[in-house]
């Protein structure tokens, strides 16, 4: 089954196009797991038992592993969605960038080591910085297409002026993934949520992509209007929620209130497909 | 001792520009080591030992740990540098590239857990991606800038309409770099060595900026045209090389030649600057 196979699955069985990011901040753990680095495989998996049925899809972000030296902790999770939540695809957040001989170890690292289902990435590099994924038959990459934090404008914003219509950056981007490099339906695309109008651009300039849609809940984009210009009959949306998720609650309670949170955000996103 | 006041210091004390980059693969390993990854750290520790008074940095890639789950053998390499060669400064090639919360869990895996003196970022997230680790005081940040590969010019090379000049989107990198991001001097960029005239040209628009110029030795760049285009009074250079220097011999004799290999190089360098 593919990442784009499991994607689709996903959405059907859990009617949800809500991924669930594990972003985990021992400084906001709960109750008696506050501070406490060792227990980030505890809260994330209590988090995955209590959202399985409500996700499209789950993100690790792999830094707040690294940070804390929990690389053990990250295989257990992994290995922890793939036995107990195995129809919800897991796409490690690692952006990563490198060429070569470089892109072929992490690719190894995402897919090999921690068994991922897609991995997100950098285009900066070019094509020989995302070809090396595509190796691994049926995982997927999402690059970054248009990021919303404030130095999002510094570079994906920029007109090139020698491409037909003087594209932005970003649709460059969009366009490449949906064109030249994506030779076996593998790519995706990330795209944050504060500006539908850009969503509704990338979705125009590739129909078939799925796109990863950081930027609800805690960082405010709107999820009704992210659904509107996302969501197509052939265009797949995994619309990210991290913080508001994770960290409902500062009590024992954490994992109830994480499920009604993204119960709540899943609905809100349903609704909005009309 | 800043980043760069290090930089300055092994440059005049190894009378060095060369970089050694520290890209552990296994299966090139010589002798008994090879094909056996809980020798990462031993293969590169001596390394590290027969090029300490050659090399002005050291660049390990953490891939290429990451890979073979070699974490703690990067700490232990990282301490081992730090011990043995505490005059050499240690980038790690991690070309991280992402915002806020997230890129401060990157910033602290480079810094505090692997205590590495300055890190390689990739800057297609814009100034919030840079600016976290900028808040480690006196330590250092590579942007990449102009990389050689093929598909560098998927969007470096891209011209940018609504700027003054329209300049390449790596030429606006530069400049980004050298004005307004480099609040500290911290800086530096990551150019490559094939084409010497963009070493140049970056050069022109980061006149103080340290160059970290992969793409010596097993990539095939002209070492002495790099030096020519890329050294000057205030620019400091520290040129990469790994491969030629790693698996120099498949032999017991690997240090002695990686060393006989880094000195051929240091020497090309040198005498480049005439």
């Amino acid at each position: 089954m593919t990442f784009i196979d499991m994607l689709r699955a996903a959405e059907a069985r859990n009617r949800s196009m809500l991924c669930v990011g594990l972003d985990p901040e021992p400084s906001r753990f709960p109750g008696a797991l506050q501070g406490d680095p060792c227990k980030i495989y505890d809260f994330c998996a209590a988090i995955v038992d209590a959202t399985a049925d409500l996700a499209i899809a789950f993100k690790p972000q792999i830094a707040y592993f690294a940070a804390h030296r929990a690389e053990d902790q990250l295989e257990k999770l992994m290995a922890h969605m793939r036995a107990n939540a195995p129809q919800v695809p897991v796409i490690l957040d690692a952006k990563r960038g490198d060429i070569g001989a470089t892109a072929e170890q992490y690719a190894r690292e995402a897919f090999e080591r921690y068994d991922a289902d897609a991995v997100t990435l950098s285009p900066f590099m070019g094509w020989d910085s995302v070809q090396p994924y595509l190796k691994y038959e049926g995982k997927g990459a999402f690059l970054l297409c248009r990021t919303s934090n404030p130095g999002g404008d510094d570079l994906q914003n920029q007109r090139l002026v020698d491409l037909p219509g003087q594209p932005r950056l970003y649709e460059h981007v969009a366009a490449l993934a949906q064109g030249p490099w994506n030779l076996n339906g593998q790519l995706g695309l990330v795209v944050g949520a504060t500006y539908p109008e850009e969503i509704a651009r990338v979705r125009q300039l590739a129909p078939s992509l799925p796109l990863l849609i950081p930027g609800v809940g805690a960082q405010g984009g709107d999820a009704v209007a992210t659904v509107k210009a996302g969501r197509t009959k052939d265009g797949l949306i995994a619309v990210n929620s991290s913080r508001a998720i994770l960290y409902a609650s500062s009590s024992a309670d954490y994992a109830q209130a994480a499920r009604r949170e993204a119960m709540k955000t899943r609905d809100l996103l349903q609704a909005a497909r009309g």
